[in-house]
C-alpha cells in the first residue's frame, strides 16, 4: 500500500497496575509503560484484555489515559482500548482518545449480547464511528472470539472498510487462528493487520501483517523486536522459535496474574502482583516455579535499571 | 424463612426505549413503568439483560434510574441491575440504587474474563459489597449464563450467603435448567428465588421460588399475575399451560426486538420498536406475523388506556 502505516511493530498491551486499595496506580503504570518503550516496544495498546481494561470503570479508564499523556508519553503512539458494551460509553472512551491525540484505538465488539448478526454489528460500529464523527479518528478492530465470543467475520470487516475507509485502519486478530490472520491479509491488504500473539510475528510479517500487540511484550518486548527488526535476515527463524518458546512457556500459567507476577519478583515489589478480582494473583510456589523454568530454560530475565 | 421477602411476584425486567437519535427515552420509559404496575407487576427490574442494560452507558443507566424514582415509581419495588465487569462501575451504580432507595440491586458477575474461578468471583462480590458497605443493600445473584457465559455455582451462593449474609438477599435463576432452581431452592431456603422465565413460576411457587423476572412480563404481567396469585386454587395448571404456551410463542422472536414491535404495535408508536445494535428491529413482515399469530392463538392483546 503507498500510505504509511499508523501503527507498526511491537505493540504491549500495557498491564495495569493497582495499589494496596484496589485503586488503578498512576504511577506504576506510566513507570511501566516508559519502560517498554525503552524496551524496544513501538507502540503501546493500553486497556487491552491483558491491561484487564474491562475490570475498570469508564472514569478511570479516562483518567489513567490523561496521566499517561500527561507524563509525556506520545499520545500519536498510544492505541487505547476503547470498545464496550454500549455505544454511550464507547463513544466517551473513543472521543476522549481522539482529543488526546491518540495515534488510534483499539475497539472491541459489543460482548455481552451473544450471537448478534452482522447487522446489527455493522450498526453498532457505524453509529459510533459518526457519533465521534472525526476524521482523526483511526479505529482498530479487535477480534478476540475466545474472551469476547463476539468477533469480526470477513464480511463484517469489508462492510466497515467499504463504508470507512479512512476510519477502520486495521485490526488485532487474537483468534489464535492463523488460518484466520492469513485470511483477513489476503483480502483486505490496506488494513494494518496485528496478530495478538508474537507466535505467528515472522509468519505474519511474511504475509504483510505490520507486527503484533501481544500480551507477553509487557516483559519481552527486546526479544520480540529482534525478530521485527530482521524478520529478513538470515537467522529470523531461529529468533522466532526463542520467542515462540518463550511465550508457550508463559502462556503455560494463566496470563494477566504471570506477567505481574513475574514482574513484581523482578522489581522487588510485590504491589505490581495485585490483580483485580475475578482474577486471583499467581500463589507464590507457581510465581516461583514460573521465574525459574523462564530463566532456566529461556535466559529469561527483567532488567529495570533502564527504566526512567 | 420467618423473615419476610424483599421481593415477590411478578416483576419485569424493563424494556429501554430509544428516542429517534437513539438515546434513551425517558418519557417513554416512565411511561411504561407505571403501566406495568397497573399491569400487574408486584416490583420492577429495570436494566436487566431484557432492558438492553448492556448498551447503555453508565451516565444514561444513572439518569434513567433517577427519572423513575422521580417521576413517583415506589424505589422499594425497584431492583435495578447494577452488575457490570468492573467493581469500579458495579459501585458506582450500586451506591446510586442504594441512595435513592430502590429495595435491591439485581447483579450480573463480571462477564468480560472468561471461565473465572470460584475464589475470583467471590472477591468481586466481596469488593464490592465492602465498597458500597451499606447495610441497606439487598443484592439479588443474576445467574445468566447463556448469555453471561460466567454464573454463579451452587458454592459460590453458599460461600457469598454464609459471609453477607444480611445483604446477598435472593437470585434470578436465567438458566433455563429447572434443576438448577430447585436445587437452589433446597440449598438455600433463606434466599429469594425467581426463575427467569413465568415457564417455571408454578413449579418454583410449589419449591419456595417467590416469584419470577421474567421478560415477557413487558406485555404479558396480567395472565403471570393470576397465576402467581392463585397458584394454590385447582385451576392453577391450567393458567400456567396458558402463559407457558404463550411464552414460547413469543420466544420463537427474538425476544427484545420482538416485546418492542408487539408494543409499538398496540401503542400505535412505530418508535417504541427502536432497538439498540448490536440489536437490529423486527422486520415489519415478522411484527405482523407476531401480532397476528399471538392474538389468533393465544388471544393476545395489550391495553394501553390503563397507563397513566
Amino acid at each position: 500500500m503507498a500510505k504509511e502505516a499508523q501503527f507498526s511493530g511491537v505493540i504491549a498491551p500495557v498491564l495495569t497496575p493497582f495499589d494496596e486499595d484496589g485503586d488503578p496506580d498512576a504511577d506504576r503504570f506510566t513507570e511501566h509503560a516508559r519502560w517498554l518503550m525503552a524496551e524496544g516496544c513501538t507502540a503501546l495498546a493500553p486497556f487491552g484484555t491483558t491491561s484487564e481494561a474491562n475490570s475498570l470503570g469508564i472514569e478511570e479508564r479516562l483518567e489513567l489515559l490523561e496521566e499517561l499523556v500527561d507524563e509525556g508519553v506520545d499520545a500519536a503512539k498510544l492505541m487505547p482500548g476503547t470498545g464496550t458494551c454500549s455505544i454511550a460509553d464507547t463513544v466517551v472512551l473513543t472521543e476522549h482518545a481522539v482529543e488526546l491525540g491518540c495515534g488510534g484505538v483499539l475497539m472491541l465488539p459489543p460482548f455481552y449480547y451473544k450471537g448478534p448478526s452482522e447487522e446489527g454489528l455493522y450498526r453498532f460500529f457505524a453509529e459510533v464511528i459518526e457519533r465521534v464523527g472525526d476524521e482523526r479518528l483511526k479505529v482498530y478492530l479487535y477480534h478476540i472470539p475466545p474472551v469476547a465470543q463476539v468477533g469480526f467475520s470477513l464480511p463484517l470487516i469489508g462492510r466497515l472498510l467499504k463504508e470507512y475507509p479512512d476510519t477502520v485502519a486495521g485490526l488485532k486478530d487474537s483468534s489464535g487462528d492463523w488460518s484466520n490472520t492469513a485470511a483477513i491479509l489476503a483480502e483486505y491488504p490496506q488494513l494494518e493487520v496485528f496478530p495478538g500473539s508474537e507466535i505467528f510475528l515472522l509468519d505474519g510479517l511474511k504475509h504483510g501483517a505490520k507486527g503484533c500487540i501481544s500480551a507477553t511484550c509487557n516483559v519481552s518486548a527486546n526479544a520480540i523486536r529482534k525478530v521485527y527488526d530482521s524478520w529478513q535476515a538470515p537467522d529470523a527463524q531461529r529468533l522466532q522459535d526463542g520467542i515462540t518458546a518463550l511465550r508457550k512457556a508463559i502462556q503455560a500459567y494463566p496470563m494477566i496474574p504471570a506477567l505481574k507476577a513475574v514482574i513484581a519478583h523482578y522489581r522487588e515489589d510485590p504491589g505490581w502482583a495485585v490483580v483485580r478480582p475475578p482474577f486471583v494473583p499467581l500463589p507464590e510456589a507457581e510465581t516461583q516455579k514460573a521465574v525459574r523454568t523462564l530463566a532456566d530454560a529461556h535466559g529469561f530475565t527483567l532488567d529495570f535499571a533502564k527504566a526512567a
